[in-house]
C-alpha cells in the first residue's frame, strides 16, 4: 500500500519495532524514483526498473509512471512474483537454462505475463525451441551481448550474433526481441568520466549488434541497457530503446563511494540496538551484524572507512561522528569509539541507524521493509526472498 | 521428519530441483552430530547444540541425544521457532536489550520455554529486575565473560563480575544461573596447537568467574564455554558444564582452512547451473552468487584459493579440479577455467554442487534444506530467517 504524506494515524514510532530491522524513507525513495524517471524521459528512452533489490511490489508501484515500461527481475521467483502483482512484460536478466522452462512457461500461462529471457547460447535457443513446440508457447529472447563486462554475453562484432538471432527468429515457439547488455563494470571506477565512457561503450555495443541482427532482416524491437551509474552519465542513448537500473531507488555506500549518489538520498537503512560497551576495548556492540548488514564491502574500494555500515542517529537519520561497523559476527557488529563520550551518547539498549554498503545484498535479509515518513513508521511493505 | 536410511519410494533427483537450491547430506550430518555428542561425553559435560547456522528444527532432532541438553540461539526468533518447537531451556546468545524484555517473556509465556539471557552490563540487569517485577515473571540470566575475543563480556578477575552478580541474585524476578563465554577467537588461527591454547584460556576465564561468583556466596550452577574448534580441541574441561557448538553440524571452508573438519565432513553445499559460458574470457557462468553463496570469505585468509566456494560434481559431491567461484554478482557466479575441457565436461544446463565458504552465513539465503541421501533428494526441512 502507498501512504499519502499526511501521516497516518496508525503511524508508530521506531521505538516500537524490534532490532534488527529493515526501514525504508518514503521520501526519499520517491525523489529517487521521480529522478530516474526525469532523466529516462531526458534520454528519450523507457525506464525498465530492476527490481531485484526491492523485490517489493508496493516499491515497485512508487517507481511505476512515465516513461516506465515493463519490469526487470533477476530470478524466476521474483518473475513470478511481480508477474502475480500484474506486471505484463518482465525481462529476467540472468541467462536461462533448460531447468527454468517449465517454471518460466508456468509463469506465463498462470499470469499472462510475457517474459523476456535472455541467452547468448545456440544450445539454449534450440532446446528453447524444442519445449517451446513441445508445449505449444511462445519464449521470447533477447540476446545477451558483452559490452565490455566480460562476464557473460556475446562481444558485439561476433558474428555468433546474428547466427543466433537467427536461429531464434526462424524457429516456430521462438520470439526474437532484442538485444540487451549490462555495463556492470561501470561499478569499478569512482572517476565520473570512466562512467560516461563506459556508458558510451555500453550503448554502442548494443546498437551496434542491433544494427548487424536489422542488417540481416530480421527485426530488434528492444535494444536495452542497463546499470545506474551509465544511465545518470550516458551522453546520450541514440538507438537504444531502454535503460533497466534498480540500486537508484535506495542508493548505498558503494553508490556514495563512486560519486553516483549523495548520503541524503540513501533511503534504505538497518535500525540497530547497542546491546553492549565494551569500554576497555573502545567499541560498542551492535544486534547488526552479518546477516543484518550482509557481508557485502563493495564500497570500501574507494571508500575503506565505510566498513560494513556508517552508523547514524536514529531519529534524524544524521551520521554520527565517523562511527561505522568495523568487525561483523552473524548477530554482532562492533562500531570502535575513540571518544568515551560516545558510551553516554549511545547507552545499551539505544537505537541507531546503519547506512547499507551494499544495499542489494543488505535487504535481502529482511521480509518486509519499515516505511518511514521523517522517523514516524507509517507502514510495512513485505518483500520476497529466495529462488 | 526424519528420514530412515532407506531410500523413501517419493525420492527425487537433483535434477528435480530448481536451481540455485541449498543441500544438507544426511549422513554427514548424522555422523557429525554423533561426533561432537561423543566428544562432549568424552569431556563429561553437556553439549547446548547452537541452533543459529540449522535454524531448523529436523536438524536440531538429528542434534539431540545424550547428552544434550537444551539448545543456543543467536536471535528472538529462533528462541520462539524452537520453543514452539518443543525445545523447554534455551541460551539466547546475544547480549539482551530492554526493547527485547517483552518479546522474551512472551516466548516463556506461551511455550513455557525457559530462556537463558545473558548480559554484562548492570543497567540491563536493573531494567531486567524492574520489567520482571512489573510482569510478574522471572529472567533468567548467565553474566557473558570476555575470555580473550574482546567483543563483549567481563575480563575474568574484574570485581564488576561479582557485583553483577549480586545485583542479579538479589533481585526479585531476576534469576542467577552462571556464567558463559565464546572463544570466537580460536577462529583467527590455523594453528591447532593455538586453538588448544585458546580452549584453556576459554575455560579458565569462565572457571575463574565461577568460583568468584560461588566464593562470595552465590549459586553458579552452568558454566558454558562455545566454539567447535575449541570444543574439539580441548584438553580438558574440568569445571565447565556445558559446552555450546553449532558449526559442527555441517562445517564449511572456513573450518577446513582452520584443519578444524575434513572436506568430506562438509554437509550442507549449494546446488547451482552452469548458465553460460564464456570461452573467450576463460569463465564458466553459475546462477549462485552474492545472494546464494553470500559474501563472507572466512575461509580465505588461510585458503585464498577457496573464493566464494569450491565447486564439485552435483552427483558424486567430488571437487572438480581446483574449480571454484571466484566473482560474485548478486545472481551469478564466475569460475574461472584454464582448461577448456571444463567447457565439454560442464555444458550450459548442467548441475554442480558448490561448497560453502562460511555456512552459517550461507544458508540463511535459503527457506529450506532439500535433504540427501547419497544423491537422493528424501526430504524437504524447512528452516527460518531474518528476526
Amino acid at each position: 500500500m502507498i501512504i499519502t504524506p499526511a501521516q497516518p494515524a496508525h503511524a508508530i514510532s521506531l521505538r516500537d519495532l524490534e532490532t534488527p530491522a529493515l526501514l525504508l524513507d518514503l521520501d526519499r525513495l520517491e525523489r529517487n524514483c521521480a529522478r530516474m524517471r526525469e532523466r529516462a524521459a531526458a534520454l528519450g528512452v523507457a525506464l525498465r526498473p530492476h527490481l531485484k533489490t526491492a523485490k517489493s511490489l508496493d516499491v515497485a508501484r512508487v517507481a511505476a509512471g512515465e516513461p516506465v515500461r515493463g519490469a526487470t527481475v533477476s530470478t524466476l521467483r521474483e518473475a513470478e512474483y511481480f508477474a502475480r502483482g500484474g506486471e505484463r512484460e518482465i525481462l529476467y536478466a540472468a541467462g536461462i537454462v533448460p531447468g527454468k522452462f517449465a517454471h518460466a512457461a508456468r509463469i506465463m500461462r498462470e499470469t499472462g505475463c510475457d517474459l523476456l529471457c535472455i541467452t547468448d547460447s545456440l544450445d539454449v535457443a534450440r532446446a528453447a525451441a524444442a519445449f517451446a513446440q513441445r508445449n505449444a508457447i511462445t519464449l521470447s529472447f533477447l540476446i545477451e551481448i558483452d559490452s565490455g563486462e566480460h562476464r557473460g554475453g556475446l562481444l558485439p562484432g561476433d558474428p555468433a550474433i546474428v547466427a543466433l538471432a537467427k536461429e531464434i527468429d526462424a524457429a516456430e515457439g521462438l520470439r526474437l526481441r532484442g538485444v540487451m547488455t549490462h555495463a556492470g563494470h561501470s561499478y569499478g571506477t569512482d572517476d565520473l568520466a570512466e562512467v560516461r565512457r563506459i556508458a558510451g561503450e555500453e550503448r554502442d555495443a548494443v546498437v551496434a549488434a542491433a544494427n548487424a541482427i536489422r542488417a540481416a532482416g530480421m527485426p530488434c524491437e528492444i535494444v536495452s541497457v542497463g546499470s545506474s551509474p551509465t544511465a545518470l552519465h550516458a551522453e546520450h542513448l541514440d538507438g537504444v530503446t531502454e535503460i533497466r537500473a534498480g540500486i537508484y531507488m535506495f542508493w548505498d555506500l558503494s553508490q556514495l563511494s563512486r560519486h553516483i549518489c549523495r548520503e541524503e538520498e540513501i533511503a534504505a537503512s538497518v535500525l540497530a540496538s547497542v546491546i553492549g560497551h565494551n569500554v576497555q576495548g573502545g567499541s560498542i556492540i551492535l544486534d547488526a551484524g552479518a546477516l543484518a548488514l550482509s557481508k557485502d564491502i563493495t564500497a570500501n574500494r574507494f571508500l575503506p572507512e565505510a566498513g560494513y555500515g556508517f552508523v547514524c542517529d536514529a531519529e534524524s537519520g544524521e551520521r554520527l561522528g565517523d562511527l561505522a561497523v568495523a568487525t561483523v559476527h552473524q548477530e554482532h557488529g562492533t562500531v570502535p569509539v575513540r571518544e568515551a563520550r560516545w558510551f553516554a551518547r549511545l547507552p545499551v539498549g539505544s537505537l541507531v541507524r546503519v547506512l547499507p554498503n551494499h544495499a542489494c545484498i543488505t535487504c535481502a535479509g529482511y521480509d518486509a521493509f519499515n516505511v518511514l515518513r521523517g522517523n514516524a513508521v507509517v507502514d510495512r511493505w513485505e518483500r520476497i526472498n529466495g529462488w
